[in-house]
């Protein structure tokens, strides 16, 4: 079928569940064919994915004025406006949740599913492209399902693909994982033919990665990170494979997992989401030994290399339901180390990722919540300022709590690393302070810190002052006039 | 061993591991014998328990300033003060994660573990009383042992545990864990007897619990919450016996509970960290059939009762070390229906359930977390103001978050219900705002809501107000001033 007859499919109001984790194996075809018809035939739909889309399908969709809801995260900038104008409802949801609140019809009803496919099998089975993400659960719920059947995809991608789906409460056995390497399903999804309503085929691309080269900066943030896997080591608290480690997508996490590669760290594995050029390079080097996510999201050369050469990395790389790389209970079992980026931290380790000023979505909570809750080390990264240091990540009050300090247990900046466990607030304070923040604001928040305490509580706070970052911040554009103001104060005090 | 003797052996500086969860089974005489030597002969130690601790144990222990560091729970008001004037560093702790954090060396070493036994097998296994608690971690994991044996305890207790610790990383088994009424472990804490330094005798009673009367507003919020359940039982989304239930320990979770015996539900099951006077009074009813906790916690009139037909519930009720009853992975899979206390909750659903005035510690996280971000509905509960009107539970922006958006689907006050699955902040914000609040306080928050998205946003606000509430309840111990000021500048703008 063309991809314009199954757009035609979709009805005003439909929620539609869409194949697509982090730019990786979304249907490319039909939502821009749908972009295309809502342009003469206005409708509205919700939009689920597994994450991010790549090809600019969020855009379109956003012009387009096709999306009433979208949900559970994305990366578009188009979109973002469109969210945060509140034309756009999006629900932000921690990534593992949204299938299990559809099996458990607390979402509503999919209507169709639009699944990216590399391969149908004989009985109808789905073998899916670069990413899983919820395209197994959206098939199976789905009243229908439009398969893009994708030509141009590798035939080493069959196999890689391991589809497993936690039974329905209250009686769930329990889920079989107990390493990276585990493989517990089958490598396609298993669907009723008859409601595949559609195949609709594509040689569309994944769109590359945007990661950044490591720079000094990033470099640093791996270097303290690799130093205190070090001690743990020899403290006997982690072994010389570490644990499985997840890292958030992006430029910092790239970072810190290439710094790997010249660690003195072996057989290392990866139980994540995303499978970036580092996790490859960390493959190459003989580092790493095995990676689980739920997509493969590589730059354009890494790429290249990577399609080419599947053959090579097929028994050390599986691709899951985004509902199992994120799994709690997986998480907790295999006591992951949880590497994430952070927009801003306070001074007690409440951790701000989605919220710029407390009022801006950037682009969602994503698998972080997952990962820091239940890891057995969650550690948040980001760098010490923002905007040429107009901006500090470092504030007395975050804007907005997506980890609150129980779920923080090292912080690190291009400083240093502040390593939390077992601190109260105080503590923590001291240490967060001292080692990550930069030199001018760790002045103005020690001014903070030390008035709040005169006034007492296990977490000190001025309340006056405690957002008068983020107004400077959304007024003038920075933190520095009144952070510098916070110092002046302090030495006048301290000098009488 | 005398009592004396025993806390003899414990040296300035050492780390102590105590039974003792929600006012059940903690050790008595032990740590008494420490706060009477501290007077003559000062030392500091770290104290970690299950939870709370009765018998004014926390007072007595504060007050010979034996207490350098505590945690993960506590609620006694004399700690509380040392606590939140910085004297006694309170480490707020997941239930859940105490002992994996000791077991992977990520707290430092135990070096003696005191617990409250009613019985020590042949072979050195422990019986614990009316909590497990992390005592079976504490025993296993110190290097010495001192049983407080219990001899007023009923026999029909032996029998009643169900020990079983998870296996150390990297290659853990899953938990097998699948029903509340599943039995995993021994009924006994097996440690090896050399271990075991001292046993002292005891016939100390735990404390009876606080619990309130239910009055109209709680039984106005279980009313709501009833309804709501109906309604999900005939939309199919639950079965007649509901999903396995959590309540948070006091007052109105125990209000709500109560509330089911008259409800048309049965067959119902709990899997919670406290089992209250709610509980037995469901065994009774004959509407619940089973319920796993880790402590039993009642008061004097309920307690008589339960401890002298503990045969006649033996099969109905199992007790489990914390961290299985608030384990993550099991609250995912068997889909527990959350119902915890809220302090105050934010026009987007973010919930404070530990500082007042984002400041002032109250009691603690408990086992909250645990069960909002896993299980399958988290409720929160509040009465919609404070101190007789002064304070309103539903603020612009919460001064602290415990449990963020993501994490909070129910919230319940006296007014009503907010439904807020699947909803995106704004909507959110109509919702909790409309349903819950207190009707003066509900046009203000409106007046903020309306300025707050004016100015844009995936979760708008005006930062500059956005404490305002906190800070006039910290200056003049009431809200109604500052929230008279945004209904009077709203309809002045209205009037324009």
């Amino acid at each position: 079928m063309s991809a314009d007859e199954a757009a035609a499919m979709i009805d005003d109001g439909m929620v539609i569940g869409m194949s697509g984790f982090t730019r990786a194996g979304e249907a490319k075809e039909v939502p821009m064919a749908l972009a295309r018809r809502a342009k003469h035939d206005p409708l509205k739909i919700t939009l689920m994915t597994g994450a991010s889309l790549g090809n600019d399908i969020d855009k379109q969709l956003t012009e387009a004025n096709v999306l009433a809801r979208r949900m559970p995260f994305q990366v578009d900038t188009t979109l973002r406006r469109a969210i945060n104008s509140g034309e756009v409802m999006f629900i932000d949801q921690h990534l593992s949740e949204t299938v299990e609140l559809l099996r458990n019809k607390q979402l509503g009803k999919l209507d169709i599913a639009i699944i990216e496919a590399s391969a149908i099998t004989e009985d109808g089975g789905i073998v899916p492209t670069a990413s899983v993400g919820n395209s197994a659960s959206f098939a199976i719920l789905a009243d229908k399902v439009i398969v893009e059947l994708n030509l141009s995809t590798p035939e080493a991608l069959i196999g890689l693909h391991d589809i497993y789906i936690p039974q329905m409460r209250p009686r769930r056995e329990p889920i079989p994982i107990t390493a990276s390497d585990s493989r517990i399903g089958t490598p396609y999804i298993p669907i009723n033919p008859d409601k595949i309503a559609a195949i609709v085929l594509t040689e569309g691309q994944d769109s590359p990665s945007n990661v950044q080269q490591p720079n000094e900066d990033t470099q640093q943030i791996a270097r303290h990170l690799i130093r205190f896997f070090e001690k743990e080591v020899k403290a006997g608290r982690l072994s010389s494979s570490l644990l499985p480690l997840q890292a958030g997508i992006g430029t910092m996490a790239n970072a810190v997992m290439n710094g790997l590669i010249d660690s003195p760290f072996e057989n290392l594995t990866m139980y994540s989401e995303v499978l970036q050029d580092s996790t490859f390079n960390l493959l190459d080097s003989g580092k790493m030994v095995f990676a689980s996510g739920s997509s493969i999201t590589l730059s354009e050369k890494c790429g290249k290399h990577v399609w080419n050469n599947l053959d090579h990395y097929r028994d050390r790389i599986v691709l899951r339901p985004q509902e199992l790389s994120n799994h709690p209970g997986i998480v907790r079992r295999l006591g992951i180390i949880a590497i994430n980026t952070a927009l801003e931290a306070d001074i007690y380790g409440n951790v701000n990722s989605t919220h710029v000023n407390g009022t801006q979505m950037m682009n969602g909570i994503g698998g972080s919540g997952d990962f820091a809750r239940n890891g057995q080390l969650s550690v948040f990264i980001t760098k010490s300022t923002a905007k040429d240091g107009a901006l500090s990540s470092f504030v007395p009050f975050v804007s907005h709590v997506d980890h609150n300090e129980h779920d923080v247990d090292v912080l690190v900046s291009e400083h240093g690393l502040a390593d939390l466990r077992g601190l109260a607030p105080r503590e923590r304070a001291r240490v967060i302070i001292d080692n990550c923040a930069d030199p001018f604001y760790r002045t103005a928040l020690n001014a903070y810190f030390e008035e709040a305490c005169q006034r007492g509580g296990q977490t000190p706070h001025c309340l006056e002052k405690a957002l008068s970052w983020h107004q400077a911040a959304q007024q003038q554009g920075s933190m520095r006039s009144v952070a510098e103001a916070l110092i002046s104060a302090n030495s006048e005090k301290s000098s009488i």
